[in-house]
């Protein structure tokens, strides 16, 4: 059981983490200060290295713990599950990513991510490659048709997903994002009913 | 005709935003200075005011610039074409986008354009609102199935497009983008031919 003194901390280092990603998705990682998560959070500042270490190690868990978050959202297939179900699983889970608070931190976390010798471009790919290897997951278990993999398919859907996601976040009252997501779902369902019709 | 001052300062403001280009893409906006672009334009740092303003000026016509240099690749539907041409078309245009240069640009400066009260906002929404436009021209030349609309396949494609390009650029030894649009295409030609077949 934890003592009183290790479960403060762990409260403290939850409202660390919740007022970085909430100042990193509203004004960039570069533009964020240690006294702005103090103020933000309530904790003082001289704590936050405590916690993290350096602001490379605030935004490694800020991270972290933002895909937690998301990959709570992405079920898994299930074994006894149809094919159908588990895709429209998935597409419900891509809906409640989207209206995610912290989805928005995956935006502006990009660029950071994209700039050489990044820290956190690793942990980009990886998150990236979780999304397409729950679209893979449930592509593999469906007839494709020949001349597409799992893989390419899996790209096109993931990549739908983050484009969806930015069109909306740039443009809320132009874009319908689960309009969006109902045109994905009947062009990945007729590319796999065409496989099913040519058998 | 132009005169040769003129023409000097025309060549002299496109070297200028050439280097702007490949820096804001490199390092972002924020990080670059008129003392960076100078240095690799070759263009003298007090000059770069008297052709833009401001660096909020340089942004924009950045911006401006790539927007040109994006609509070339995607090219209007042909009325007398057939539909799957100028569908085939769009999908060569998106793959020339995803391997010019100042596409890059596009991510970088999406953070920006997310601020609040970001001067490129406006024209960020247009540039998507323009790859969309294309998408939603050729659809509505195709029966579309019923309950869906150009629109909603239109941001789909388009997100699609967009988000293949974020995963190459950010794991370009991981991804094949080519691939992924072949699994686009044969997605959105599936979603056509089940309403031709119904018909």
């Amino acid at each position: 059981m934890a003592t009183r003194r290790e479960q403060t901390s762990h409260e403290s280092s939850e409202r660390i983490l919740a007022a970085a990603a909430e100042l990193f998705a509203a004004k960039g990682y570069r533009q964020t200060t240690f006294a702005d998560v103090a103020e933000r959070s309530g904790i003082s500042r001289g704590s936050i290295p405590w916690h993290f270490g350096s602001k490379e190690g605030l935004l490694l868990a800020v991270l972290e713990r933002s895909v937690q978050l998301m990959s709570a959202d992405l079920a898994e297939p299930g074994e006894a599950e149809a094919p159908e179900v588990g895709f429209d699983r998935l597409v419900e889970g891509a809906q409640a990513m989207l209206e995610a608070p912290t989805t928005k931190l995956f935006v502006t976390l990009l660029v950071e991510a994209l700039e050489p010798g990044s820290p956190i471009h690793g942990r980009y790919v990886e998150i990236h490659e979780t999304l397409r290897g729950h679209c893979r997951r449930w592509l593999e278990r469906l007839p494709l048709p020949p001349g597409l993999s799992a893989e390419m398919l899996a790209v096109a859907i993931s990549g739908a997903m983050i484009g969806i996601h930015q069109q909306w976040l740039l443009a809320p009252d132009r874009i319908d994002p689960k309009g969006a997501l109902v045109a994905l779902r009947a062009m990945v369902a007729s590319v796999v009913r065409s496989t099913e019709d040519r058998a």
